[in-house]
């Protein structure tokens, strides 16, 4: 699968910076290169080195740049590529890249480069989309997930279910040669015993996902609470610590939320609820429904009440009327003294509802809150080196292998004839197969490394 | 002048994109840069080489990277520079640049490394600052000053001034040791002769810098004309076929101007004049003033007059109100066609003014005023190789420079003592000096380092 043109990008961000890096990748990179440097020649260097020079345009110096040497097999394409490192003026950057293309390049299409990587089996498919991930990543958990997906983690997983299938598939195949003698290479209850070990393996990665998603996307966490509750003080209390960092954060994702609040590695997307914080009086007047709805698009409820404005029944039937199953509820106590303890317990908190409280001004037990977010939301889910699935696409193949495994063990136990067992267990193997690219089409080629940026 | 501290910065934008680099550079850069590395020992590798590894905190892989080593004295800054090519993610970017600092490096002030590569004698003054300007450049002519000051025009061009006056600096110098002597070492016309011949050189240079600085910072252009004059249809026509390019380069300077057009390689850019625009009936009438401040702060203006709706005195009205002198005017008559010739001859222009008939609409002739607006604001003036100032700092030091000048030809004619004439030559040095920064104080450093950017 060797490609037969080179490919040009710019690889680092547009806009102004001290340099930028320009990207080729394909058979004709270093002698494209080449025919523009005035400096040492290229074609005569070896790999993983670096020269100082000038790219020219006819007699016009373009620029004083270093080029990066990669030759192939031993670069992110396996092919050969060459990096340029220029002033980083957007005017020397257009003015190389039409250079170059003039001399024979071709502009990279968005994931181009790590499409070549793929199909020159530097990576498989989930390796690859785990490098799209990791440009994305934005807080310590997501990053560290996207780092294992591409370093393989997944992959070989899949790759030891894989190998024990095609084991058993080609016995079943040995049986349909031999399938007027009746006989039976392929031990039946030993292959019912590893259907059901992977179907736990396949099973466990699957309820991973829901782990998985809110890592990499972070955890949609609504603040709720009657006015003057302490919202605000509250928001301020949780954002005061991470402020610096977070605003950092803030800058790529800007557009579509307000605040996050990263605990220990977790990104909680902080959502207002203008609604009841706008309603005059109860919960019940206005903004219920709008609140309603965005807790119904979220995974966390925060709702705060004042200890001292409402009573125990009032708190309780404001609870029941926000709580729903399935929904992370957390009850904060505001503006808390130690007076109020007993009125605190009066409050009837639906199964599963957990209880913080708090001073919002006073900052006191804030961390408390923290940890019980993080264990509501994460708790000891999240241990080192192990797999998430943060892709809906490999949930969805691995749904497929599930069903086709299901359809192998229905016809172990209703005996059906080898020829049915080898087309489910293929069919098993072909979902395996499209998570790690084993097995693709244009269209799922198309469709991963165009939401990639250019020059990756 | 060794730095002993090692300074670190992201080098490239930020932002999205395929990858990021950051740069340590010091006396620790490989150590610190190799205390964090996973892969070859960075210790014992060659200058110009890249390195494949990961980038760890404790035992968390923070990124798969490439390192490139540069060894002192062969890089930028002069000292040991690292370059680390990440994935282009903030989160991991900043986790790495956190890393460094705990690992010993300082966070880089801007254009700290281009600092060091002057303080390290890599470079010049006027060379550190043509850095800057290279990178903001954004048209051909721009880039092409940027670049031969960058790479020493001006500064051999200074060099030579300088060496001459030393060496009759050094003969005057002489004669105050036997000034009891009564002896003349430096024979006086001959310094005259070198005085006026350097004056003439400071003179050009100085006023190299009006078209020096309109190729830097782009040609402010006033459009003006009655309404329905076919200003609008006139933009689009000058901006027709180099829309894409100027759409691109405006991505950077969109906030403080509306358009750009590019001819030759010279930034026109075009100002609109909405207070013409929006008048009634007559110039006079609103907007005048507003305009003529416009025109005030510009350098071109181009007057559009309807042909067939105005009179040639109500024309030659327009051109006089509008034109002053110094300002660059072209009348352009627009709507032409065949039988209105006779009453062009008619409009009376002032000296100087130049005029262009055109159709806007079905774009006759718009090269014509393309040339002509060429002609006018650049003509033969910018040759290859040509030195030009852009920088008002240098024109200051050059002003300075001649008025020390002027004063050892007044001392030569009325003559003084020799101490006198020292002491004059030596502050034309000192002026000199300061161009190129062989004279330097850290206010001045200061102030043009503090324009660069991070990283640079």
């Amino acid at each position: 699968m060797q490609s037969t043109d080179t490919i040009v990008a710019l690889a680092t961000p547009a806009g102004v910076g001290a340099i930028g890096v320009i990207r080729l990748s394909g058979p004709d990179a270093i002698s494209i290169a080449n025919s523009v440097f005035r400096g040492k020649d290229l074609n005569k260097q070896a790999s993983h080195t670096i020269h100082f020079g000038t790219i020219r345009s006819e007699e016009t110096i373009l620029d004083e740049v270093l080029i990066s040497l990669f030759i192939a097999p031993h670069s992110y394409t396996k092919e050969n590529v060459v990096e340029i490192s220029t002033h980083g003026s957007q005017f020397i950057i257009e003015s190389i890249i039409r250079l170059m293309i003039k001399k024979g390049a071709r502009a990279a299409k968005p994931g181009e480069f790590t499409l070549r990587a793929f199909l020159n089996g530097s990576m498989d498919l989930s390796q690859a989309e785990a490098v799209a991930d990791l440009i994305s990543s934005n807080s310590a958990a997501s990053h560290q997930v996207a780092m294992q997906q591409m370093r393989g983690g997944f992959s070989n997983q899949l790759k030891a279910l894989r190998e024990q299938l095609i084991h058993f598939a080609s016995l079943i195949e040995l049986e349909l040669d031999f399938s007027e003698e009746d006989v039976e290479f392929a031990n039946r209850s030993q292959l019912q015993q590893l259907i059901l070990q992977i179907d736990g393996v396949i099973t466990e990665l699957i309820q991973s996902f829901e782990l998985g998603n809110v890592i990499k996307e972070g955890i949609n966490t609504v603040i709720a609470g009657r006015p003057n509750a302490g919202k605000s003080t509250l928001l301020n209390a949780l954002l005061n610590d991470d402020r610096a960092i977070v605003s950092h954060i803030a800058g790529t994702t800007r557009d579509t939320i307000e605040e996050v609040l990263n605990i220990r590695g977790i990104n909680f997307r902080l959502i207002d609820t203008a609604g009841i914080r706008e309603a005059t009086d109860t919960i019940e007047a206005i903004g219920v429904e709008k609140t309603m709805q965005k807790i119904s698009q979220s995974a966390v409820l925060i709702y705060v009440f004042d200890v001292l404005a409402l009573s125990a029944s009032e708190i309780s039937e404001d609870i029941e009327r926000l709580h729903r199953p399935g929904l992370t509820f957390v009850a904060v106590a505001n503006k808390i003294d130690l007076s109020i303890n007993d009125r605190l317990k009066e409050i009837k908190l639906p199964e599963g509802v957990s209880f913080v409280a708090i001073s919002a001004r006073e900052k006191k037990h804030i961390d408390d809150l923290k940890n019980m977010l993080y264990e509501k939301a994460v708790g000891n889910r999240l241990s080192d080196n192990q797999t998430l699935i943060t892709n809906i696409r490999h949930v969805e193949a691995l749904q497929k292998t599930q069903e086709s495994l299901q359809r192998v063990l229905q016809g172990i136990e209703n005996p059906v004839t080898s020829d049915f067992l080898a087309m489910d267990i293929k069919q098993a193997l072909h979902y395996l197969g499209e998570i790690t690219g084993s097995v693709t089409t244009d269209d799922l080629l198309d469709n991963i490394f165009s939401k990639f940026c250019i020059g990756k």
